[in-house]
């Protein structure tokens, strides 16, 4: 398939297109340009949502039952899986994802698992052309979703339309959640496991953390929704949670948002390129700041110049 | 002061003119440069220690109980204790360090607080320099500490001699660190609150989860230390097991974390710079790249172009 074929059949909403643009943005090929051209051109129909949550907390069995909601509603769902590129997590973690693989003769639903992580812990600087084609492809929904660890929950906040937190009633989590900072990043709350005891507690405190935060009459308070993923109980009220936050954004809140999604690709592009400077520059460049030989000022001038 | 007293105060180890600098540092002032200068000189000689965990896994009260058994032994304590700025959490965090300040008459330890986060939600490009001023100011040991959040957790392995990962024997938090990927960056492993139920079994899961990595003869496994840092026992061990760490590290392994400081230092500086370029150049830049007007690859070549 020429690059003009496989663009005009990408354009035309073919998935063993998408599936090839995927590959090649994957691996940063140049022949993904005019694709990811495509792709943000045609980009910003869809709603974007980030699924994040410690391990455990039920986050793929929740965009598993997700994906059987919106296609029960008719609705066109691609999901990017994003795993932190462990030695010790990686098994187990992609382990919980063969579930949703029973999507792969529907369709209307494109699932890809990425196991990549950037050279600063977060998203990998290949994730984002991924979302974008995704994004432009016409699917109604991209669920992104990764593992909340490190910086990968900090940035799926940065990149996605809507952040969905996954929490459980068990060991404190919504307490922990507080006390991390991480419910700043929440658009909608998912307390999932909600038949286990202990889920009145979670949100009771989730509420009451809430409004301890500053807030004025424009603050958007997180709708927490109490969710049994592998029963697919509340998910239908998760999907409506997602919708107000959507209306609340409006046309111009979601325009910032995919500013702040190229933002945020342009970024790890520089950090990429960075760091392939500071290899070609040789370890020396930080072997003399080490050593006091060089100002870190005039060393990040030396990588800035090239 | 002038700046020649300064940095002549900071040589002969003046507390005061160290408070100062770091004043000096942590405003980014120019006039903090020939300090930077001389602590790079004389640094290497402190044992730079990271101190990470989730909230609630009483980081604070372990680092404190570590002061006090260095003291005991006569060497010399400087503590900077990095709080991700959160609205939510802030407070909360700086609360748990008042006790810190008991130590504030001792003339052999130094604590400052940095109520900070960097533009990518990790380290900010300020704190390295204080580490820095505090590594040459002539203490024994340097204990670096923050909230296990987000970046910060990866940042500090990158930037220590040795981490400190504190854990309890409450909900899981073992399989949780094991499941996260988050064991990877320790060197040595607290169990702290030894005295609740449930120690034994955490100790024990750790310890099956360190055999299911990667490993050869050259593979530290980092040593699992029951504590109760409130009643400061334990302590002693943990500080054998940073010692052993650091006897594995060698005089090569140490120059490399040195160097990987001054690497994450840099990087941290020229990620700033762009920053800056990026707010001079206007959203224009990334509106252009949110609408398809723009590659990513030229959008990522005028920054760094400047």
């Amino acid at each position: 398939m020429t690059v003009q074929t496989l663009e005009a059949r990408y354009r035309a909403g073919d998935r063993r297109a998408l599936a090839r643009a995927v590959t090649l943005a994957e691996a940063g090929l140049p022949s993904a340009r005019p694709l990811l051209r495509a792709a943000r051109e045609r980009a910003g129909r869809a709603t974007v949502l980030g699924v994040t949550g410690s391990p455990g907390s039920g986050k793929s069995t929740l965009t598993d039952a997700l994906i059987a909601e919106l296609r029960a509603r008719g609705e066109r769902v691609a999901v990017l899986a994003v795993d932190p590129s462990s030695p010790y997590s990686g098994g187990a973690i992609l382990g919980d994802r063969i579930r949703m693989l029973r999507h792969h003769a529907d369709e209307g639903v494109f699932v890809r698992s990425l196991a990549s992580r950037g050279a600063l812990g977060g998203l990998s600087a290949q994730t984002l052309p991924v979302l974008a084609l995704l994004d432009g492809a016409g699917f109604d929904w991209v669920i992104l979703e990764t593992v909340g660890v490190g910086q990968s929950e900090v940035d799926i906040a940065a990149v996605c339309d809507h952040t969905l937190l996954v929490l459980t009633p068990a060991g404190g989590d919504g307490i922990q959640a507080f006390k991390a900072g991480i419910m700043e990043i929440a658009d909608v709350i998912a307390v999932n496991k909600a038949d286990l005891p202990g889920a009145e507690r979670t949100v009771r405190e989730l509420m009451a953390a809430q409004g301890l935060g500053w807030h004025d009459e424009h603050t958007w308070f997180a709708p927490i929704r109490r969710t049994v993923a592998s029963r697919g109980e509340g998910v239908d009220q998760i999907i409506e949670a997602v919708r107000q936050h959507r209306e609340h954004l409006g046309e111009t809140g979601l325009q910032g948002r995919r500013e702040r999604r190229a933002e945020f690709e342009v970024r790890t592009l520089v950090q990429e390129r960075l760091l392939q400077r500071a290899r070609a520059a040789g370890a020396d460049l930080y072997a003399r700041v080490a050593r006091g030989e060089l100002d870190t000022d005039v060393a990040a001038d030396e990588l800035l110049r090239g």
